[in-house]
């Protein structure tokens, strides 16, 4: 026989990439007694109908979160403050209200304005993703060894912070407690100017008059297409990234440059020296990140090989 | 019985990851008589001697390319001019001399006016590899529909080219044939400049005073954690490159950051629609590669993902 279920109803406002992971990981789980989502489109919600992995599929956000105690937005950033304003007088007493945005200060700004003062405001960003998006991109084992970092306010009801954090440590993440404006900037380094540099390169060899779209996708096992990777997310979660995280995001950005401009001043000079010792000293991060099982240590991601067929004789 | 091996004595100069993934699947496809490798390292001429898998292991380049008639110098892309001074006396008329360089501008300008006029010279460059590198870095299926460009100079001998691109083909690539010029323009934007750029974060990240770099490296899987794949790459190889095509990287690197003050401007301007645009196109690019086989569909390049342990009850 299970245990009682630590939640008794989850809702979920959203139904993509993180979304569906949490429902399929949760219901995996045990966590909540019954699911209920939502979406905003009513062909994701047919979708999520037809997968079956969720007790309810309802048409409204006030809806979904009717007698839930745990309301997970699972939405873009700049959707938030609107759900926040337009769920509040349907939330029952109590309720944890969390999201996943990729971005903390700006969440809590839009969203704590609007929930009742007898609600547990609890901000959450699981980091952890592919370049898939959609109700079918979900998988259950997303959250297995990365992080969730959450974010409370001040003054948060620290077993509604500890509840959350049993929740997401058992979708299988370790948990991390920070400032949201510290949040925002690690994030900045680790993830939005990575993505924000993956645009702007595959932008710019699509454009190029020298070389052909066709000979940039031919040759770009050379290094080019584990950007196109990152650059293939889901471009509406990531207009809204950069704009609520308009000041780390620039602020790195002007770090980057400066960086930039070194090595190009030292390949303009010739200087050998500069280079090799840059490029030696990165390759220590690599093996960091490696180690501590943030990433496959199989050369090339761990990325498929064709056998060799043998020469015919 | 096996056909006759369409060359008798392959000489490789180098057993890196490049070399010594020839030397394996030459010995696979049975593409030589013989295979005799050198390396500069006694280090690693012990390793390959060890690993049994070529026929002899020679100390000098002068010893290796005696009676071959393929040479493959496989190393960094600075040392091929004064490699090809010192084995010109020992080649044999009628050899093929080739290597693996990334760049081919500066490898016909450092080689060609070492070698005797009864060699076919045929630059080549396999657009293959991974992160790793070292004598035990090498595997036969490296090169399976990857392309290998060859950039033989005006008047080569046609049947020399032909040899080698069945050579190539055996070894399961896909064999282009342009010139070196263009080569280098196509391989900095889908190659050198992605190394660069990758370099560069990995670097600022590392330098950061707000963000720790225990925090870069746990928060990695936000998209940070790909770049750094590339930006371990061999520091000797990728130094050679930057020197050997300064030009066409430079020239790449101007438009990149043309690109990237556009970006920037709609983040600081809040141009969601501009940024939404951008972020729509480029997901056809990884399209492309995903449809020609040049990168797996699979999300997240298919990492591994760990299973989902059970909630204990």
């Amino acid at each position: 026989m299970n245990a009682t279920p630590p939640f008794k109803r989850l809702a979920l406002i959203g139904f993509g990439l993180i979304g569906g992971s949490i429902a399929r990981a949760a219901r995996a789980q045990g966590l909540a007694g019954d699911i209920v989502i939502t979406a905003r489109s009513a062909q994701t919600r047919a979708r999520v109908a037809e997968l079956g992995i969720v007790d309810r599929v309802v048409e409204t956000n006030a809806a979904a979160v009717q007698d839930a105690d745990l309301v997970i937005l699972c939405i873009p950033v700049g959707a938030c403050g609107a759900v926040a304003q337009e769920i509040a007088p349907h939330l029952k007493p109590g309720v944890i209200v969390s999201d996943v945005g990729s971005v903390k200060g700006a969440i809590v700004r839009d969203m704590a304005p609007h929930l009742p003062k007898d609600v547990h405001f609890v901000p959450a960003h699981p980091v952890a993703g592919t370049e898939h998006s959609g109700p079918d991109s979900g998988f259950p084992e997303l959250f297995i060894n990365r992080w969730c970092i959450l974010t409370p306010p001040e003054g948060t009801d620290p077993d509604a912070v500890e509840r959350l954090r049993a929740f997401w440590a058992a979708l299988g993440a370790k948990v991390e407690l920070m400032t949201a404006d510290h949040h925002d900037r690690v994030l900045a380094i680790t993830s939005h100017l990575p993505h924000l540099i993956a645009y702007t390169i595959v932008g710019t060899a699509d454009e190029l008059a020298q070389v052909t779209s066709s000979e940039v996708i031919n040759f770009s096992a050379g290094g080019f297409r584990d950007f196109t990777r990152i650059a293939a997310s889901d471009p509406t979660m990531w207009r809204d990234v950069f704009l609520a995280n308009k000041e780390a995001v620039l602020e790195m950005l002007g770090t980057f440059n400066e960086d930039l401009s070194k090595l190009t001043r030292a390949i303009r000079r010739g200087d050998g020296e500069a280079l090799f010792e840059h490029f030696t000293r990165t390759r220590a991060i690599r093996r960091g990140i490696v180690d501590i099982g943030q990433d496959s240590a199989a050369p090339d991601f761990g990325r498929p090989h064709a056998q060799l067929a043998q020469r015919p004789d």
